[in-house]
Protein backbone atom coordinates (compact mmCIF):
# COMPACT_ATOMS: atom_id res chain seq x y z
CA UNK A 1 0.00 0.00 0.00
CA UNK A 2 1.26 3.54 -0.88
CA UNK A 3 1.09 5.63 2.40
CA UNK A 4 0.54 9.90 1.06
CA UNK A 5 -1.66 11.48 4.11
CA UNK A 6 -1.89 15.17 2.88
CA UNK A 7 -0.68 16.83 6.36
CA UNK A 8 -3.11 19.59 5.25
CA UNK A 9 -6.01 17.67 5.67
CA UNK A 10 -7.47 20.14 8.08
CA UNK A 11 -7.17 23.41 6.20
CA UNK A 12 -8.53 21.35 3.06
CA UNK A 13 -11.27 20.57 4.86
CA UNK A 14 -12.16 24.34 6.41
CA UNK A 15 -11.53 25.41 3.04
CA UNK A 16 -13.69 22.53 0.85
CA UNK A 17 -16.82 23.42 3.46
CA UNK A 18 -16.26 27.24 3.30
CA UNK A 19 -16.47 27.62 -0.83
CA UNK A 20 -19.13 24.25 -1.14
CA UNK A 21 -21.36 26.34 1.31
CA UNK A 22 -21.25 29.59 -0.57
CA UNK A 23 -22.07 28.61 -3.84
CA UNK A 24 -25.01 26.05 -2.35
CA UNK A 25 -26.38 28.71 -0.39
CA UNK A 26 -26.67 30.93 -3.31
CA UNK A 27 -29.77 29.67 -5.67
CA UNK A 28 -27.90 31.37 -8.63
CA UNK A 29 -24.64 29.50 -8.07
CA UNK A 30 -25.94 26.07 -6.29
CA UNK A 31 -25.89 24.55 -9.83
CA UNK A 32 -22.01 25.27 -10.58
CA UNK A 33 -21.29 22.64 -7.81
CA UNK A 34 -21.86 19.83 -10.64
CA UNK A 35 -17.98 20.96 -11.52
CA UNK A 36 -16.69 19.39 -8.56
CA UNK A 37 -18.25 16.29 -8.58
CA UNK A 38 -16.75 13.50 -11.47
CA UNK A 39 -19.23 12.39 -14.74
CA UNK A 40 -19.19 9.06 -13.41
CA UNK A 41 -16.99 8.17 -9.95
CA UNK A 42 -19.09 10.26 -7.46
CA UNK A 43 -21.74 9.01 -5.27
CA UNK A 44 -24.74 11.70 -3.84
CA UNK A 45 -27.11 10.54 -1.27
CA UNK A 46 -29.81 13.30 -0.42
CA UNK A 47 -32.52 12.46 2.31
CA UNK A 48 -31.69 8.92 1.37
CA UNK A 49 -32.14 9.03 -2.13
CA UNK A 50 -28.76 8.05 -4.00
CA UNK A 51 -27.78 8.93 -7.36
CA UNK A 52 -24.14 8.23 -9.28
CA UNK A 53 -22.29 10.43 -11.89
CA UNK A 54 -22.97 14.38 -12.37
CA UNK A 55 -25.69 13.93 -14.85
CA UNK A 56 -27.55 12.97 -11.95
CA UNK A 57 -25.99 14.94 -9.51
CA UNK A 58 -27.05 18.10 -11.19
CA UNK A 59 -30.75 17.02 -12.29
CA UNK A 60 -30.59 16.84 -7.88
CA UNK A 61 -29.12 20.56 -7.50
CA UNK A 62 -31.58 21.66 -10.16
CA UNK A 63 -34.94 19.92 -7.97
CA UNK A 64 -33.90 22.06 -4.90
CA UNK A 65 -35.79 25.26 -5.21
CA UNK A 66 -35.41 26.77 -1.95
CA UNK A 67 -33.84 30.45 -2.20
CA UNK A 68 -32.85 31.42 1.62
CA UNK A 69 -30.80 29.19 3.45
CA UNK A 70 -29.75 30.00 6.88
CA UNK A 71 -26.90 27.84 8.24
CA UNK A 72 -24.85 27.53 10.90
CA UNK A 73 -21.84 24.97 10.75
CA UNK A 74 -21.61 23.86 14.17
CA UNK A 75 -18.76 21.20 13.71
CA UNK A 76 -15.97 20.33 10.61
CA UNK A 77 -14.14 17.15 11.67
CA UNK A 78 -11.85 16.07 8.71
CA UNK A 79 -9.65 13.02 8.27
CA UNK A 80 -6.71 12.40 6.17
CA UNK A 81 -6.86 8.80 3.74
CA UNK A 82 -4.20 6.61 2.96
CA UNK A 83 -4.64 7.44 -1.20
CA UNK A 84 -4.42 11.47 -0.31
CA UNK A 85 -7.93 12.35 -0.13
CA UNK A 86 -9.75 13.67 2.75
CA UNK A 87 -12.89 12.81 4.93
CA UNK A 88 -15.05 15.43 5.93
CA UNK A 89 -17.81 15.35 8.37
CA UNK A 90 -20.14 18.28 9.05
CA UNK A 91 -22.59 18.92 11.63
CA UNK A 92 -24.81 21.81 11.18
CA UNK A 93 -28.09 23.58 11.13
CA UNK A 94 -30.23 24.66 8.76
CA UNK A 95 -33.36 27.18 7.95
CA UNK A 96 -34.66 27.14 4.40
CA UNK A 97 -37.01 29.63 3.22
CA UNK A 98 -39.79 29.76 6.29
CA UNK A 99 -39.15 26.41 7.45
CA UNK A 100 -37.96 25.49 10.87
CA UNK A 101 -34.17 24.85 11.62
CA UNK A 102 -33.00 21.36 11.90
CA UNK A 103 -29.69 19.78 12.77
CA UNK A 104 -28.18 17.97 9.84
CA UNK A 105 -25.01 16.10 9.05
CA UNK A 106 -22.79 16.27 5.84
CA UNK A 107 -20.25 14.11 5.19
CA UNK A 108 -18.06 14.38 1.84
CA UNK A 109 -14.99 12.50 0.33
CA UNK A 110 -12.18 14.87 -1.15
CA UNK A 111 -10.32 12.32 -4.03
CA UNK A 112 -7.12 13.67 -5.09
CA UNK A 113 -7.03 14.58 -8.87
CA UNK A 114 -3.78 16.27 -10.25
CA UNK A 115 -3.12 19.04 -7.72
CA UNK A 116 -6.51 19.23 -6.66
CA UNK A 117 -9.40 17.39 -5.50
CA UNK A 118 -13.16 16.30 -6.71
CA UNK A 119 -16.00 14.62 -4.71
CA UNK A 120 -16.34 11.28 -4.78
CA UNK A 121 -18.70 10.71 -1.96
CA UNK A 122 -21.57 12.85 -0.58
CA UNK A 123 -23.67 12.21 1.97
CA UNK A 124 -26.54 14.65 3.13
CA UNK A 125 -29.31 14.20 6.22
CA UNK A 126 -31.41 16.40 7.77
CA UNK A 127 -32.32 15.22 11.43
CA UNK A 128 -35.88 16.09 11.13
CA UNK A 129 -37.33 14.79 14.07
CA UNK A 130 -35.95 17.88 16.00
CA UNK A 131 -38.92 20.25 15.89
CA UNK A 132 -38.19 24.37 16.72
CA UNK B 1 -7.86 2.54 -11.25
CA UNK B 2 -9.49 -1.22 -10.14
CA UNK B 3 -13.06 -0.58 -9.50
CA UNK B 4 -14.43 -3.29 -7.19
CA UNK B 5 -17.57 -1.84 -6.02
CA UNK B 6 -19.32 -4.20 -3.51
CA UNK B 7 -22.89 -4.56 -3.95
CA UNK B 8 -24.13 -5.36 -0.93
CA UNK B 9 -22.66 -2.45 0.68
CA UNK B 10 -26.38 -1.09 2.15
CA UNK B 11 -26.50 -4.22 4.02
CA UNK B 12 -22.89 -4.30 5.33
CA UNK B 13 -23.42 -0.29 6.61
CA UNK B 14 -27.13 -1.28 8.05
CA UNK B 15 -24.81 -4.81 9.88
CA UNK B 16 -22.26 -3.16 10.98
CA UNK B 17 -23.60 0.05 12.55
CA UNK B 18 -26.38 -3.02 14.84
CA UNK B 19 -23.21 -4.51 15.54
CA UNK B 20 -21.08 -1.42 16.34
CA UNK B 21 -23.42 -0.10 19.01
CA UNK B 22 -24.92 -3.10 20.54
CA UNK B 23 -21.08 -3.55 22.03
CA UNK B 24 -20.64 0.56 22.28
CA UNK B 25 -23.98 0.96 24.40
CA UNK B 26 -22.87 -2.06 26.47
CA UNK B 27 -20.15 -0.95 28.84
CA UNK B 28 -19.14 -4.70 29.55
CA UNK B 29 -18.11 -4.85 25.98
CA UNK B 30 -17.21 -1.74 24.89
CA UNK B 31 -13.74 -1.78 25.28
CA UNK B 32 -14.01 -4.88 22.78
CA UNK B 33 -14.45 -2.74 19.69
CA UNK B 34 -10.79 -1.81 19.42
CA UNK B 35 -10.54 -5.44 17.80
CA UNK B 36 -12.90 -4.02 14.99
CA UNK B 37 -9.95 -0.89 14.30
CA UNK B 38 -6.18 -1.46 13.20
CA UNK B 39 -3.10 -1.33 14.97
CA UNK B 40 -1.97 1.65 13.01
CA UNK B 41 -4.17 2.21 10.19
CA UNK B 42 -7.33 3.54 11.67
CA UNK B 43 -8.22 6.88 13.01
CA UNK B 44 -10.93 8.15 15.37
CA UNK B 45 -11.95 11.89 15.94
CA UNK B 46 -14.01 11.67 19.06
CA UNK B 47 -15.68 14.75 19.62
CA UNK B 48 -12.78 17.17 18.13
CA UNK B 49 -10.12 15.07 19.43
CA UNK B 50 -8.51 12.49 16.93
CA UNK B 51 -6.05 9.66 17.63
CA UNK B 52 -4.80 7.24 15.38
CA UNK B 53 -3.99 3.73 16.00
CA UNK B 54 -5.35 1.11 18.26
CA UNK B 55 -3.65 1.57 21.48
CA UNK B 56 -4.65 5.14 21.16
CA UNK B 57 -8.43 4.01 20.12
CA UNK B 58 -8.83 1.84 23.22
CA UNK B 59 -7.72 4.75 25.97
CA UNK B 60 -10.25 6.25 24.53
CA UNK B 61 -12.82 3.98 24.20
CA UNK B 62 -11.72 3.27 28.20
CA UNK B 63 -12.20 7.02 28.93
CA UNK B 64 -16.02 6.77 28.18
CA UNK B 65 -17.66 6.02 31.67
CA UNK B 66 -21.37 6.83 30.87
CA UNK B 67 -23.11 3.45 31.92
CA UNK B 68 -27.22 4.02 30.27
CA UNK B 69 -27.14 4.95 26.95
CA UNK B 70 -30.87 5.48 25.33
CA UNK B 71 -30.12 5.37 21.04
CA UNK B 72 -32.13 6.32 18.69
CA UNK B 73 -31.10 5.66 14.93
CA UNK B 74 -32.63 8.48 12.63
CA UNK B 75 -31.06 7.48 9.78
CA UNK B 76 -28.33 5.03 8.09
CA UNK B 77 -26.65 5.70 4.87
CA UNK B 78 -24.01 4.11 2.88
CA UNK B 79 -22.13 4.37 -0.23
CA UNK B 80 -19.47 1.45 -1.94
CA UNK B 81 -16.19 2.87 -2.40
CA UNK B 82 -13.92 1.96 -5.20
CA UNK B 83 -11.33 -0.17 -3.26
CA UNK B 84 -14.61 -2.29 -2.26
CA UNK B 85 -15.06 -0.37 0.90
CA UNK B 86 -17.81 1.12 2.29
CA UNK B 87 -18.84 4.66 4.01
CA UNK B 88 -21.30 4.69 6.14
CA UNK B 89 -23.01 7.82 7.76
CA UNK B 90 -25.39 7.74 11.11
CA UNK B 91 -28.02 10.26 11.96
CA UNK B 92 -29.02 9.75 15.27
CA UNK B 93 -30.25 10.88 19.13
CA UNK B 94 -28.31 9.46 22.02
CA UNK B 95 -28.79 10.10 25.77
CA UNK B 96 -26.41 8.60 27.99
CA UNK B 97 -26.71 8.61 31.97
CA UNK B 98 -28.80 11.71 33.08
CA UNK B 99 -28.10 13.80 30.39
CA UNK B 100 -30.69 15.28 27.94
CA UNK B 101 -31.00 13.92 24.31
CA UNK B 102 -28.67 15.27 22.02
CA UNK B 103 -28.61 14.44 17.91
CA UNK B 104 -25.12 12.47 16.89
CA UNK B 105 -23.56 12.26 13.81
CA UNK B 106 -21.12 9.40 13.46
CA UNK B 107 -18.76 8.43 10.05
CA UNK B 108 -17.29 5.03 9.48
CA UNK B 109 -14.70 3.78 6.57
CA UNK B 110 -15.00 0.24 6.67
CA UNK B 111 -11.90 -1.09 4.57
CA UNK B 112 -11.37 -4.50 3.20
CA UNK B 113 -9.08 -7.34 4.08
CA UNK B 114 -9.38 -10.43 3.25
CA UNK B 115 -13.10 -11.94 3.62
CA UNK B 116 -13.84 -8.90 6.39
CA UNK B 117 -13.34 -5.40 6.94
CA UNK B 118 -11.67 -3.07 9.59
CA UNK B 119 -12.79 0.72 10.98
CA UNK B 120 -10.63 2.69 8.81
CA UNK B 121 -12.22 5.94 10.13
CA UNK B 122 -14.51 7.14 12.64
CA UNK B 123 -15.49 10.36 13.29
CA UNK B 124 -18.21 10.84 16.32
CA UNK B 125 -20.34 14.55 17.36
CA UNK B 126 -23.02 15.56 19.50
CA UNK B 127 -25.17 18.28 18.73
CA UNK B 128 -24.38 19.81 21.84
CA UNK B 129 -26.32 22.97 20.90
CA UNK B 130 -29.37 21.24 21.37
CA UNK B 131 -30.99 21.37 24.50
CA UNK B 132 -34.34 19.35 25.16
Amino acid sequence: MSISLNPQYSDIGKGFVTQYYALFDDPNQRNSLVNMYNNELSFMTFEGQQVQGATKILEKLQSLTFQKINRIITAVDSQPMFDGGVLINVLGRLQTDGDPPHDYTQTFILKPIGNSFFVQHDIFRLALHDMA
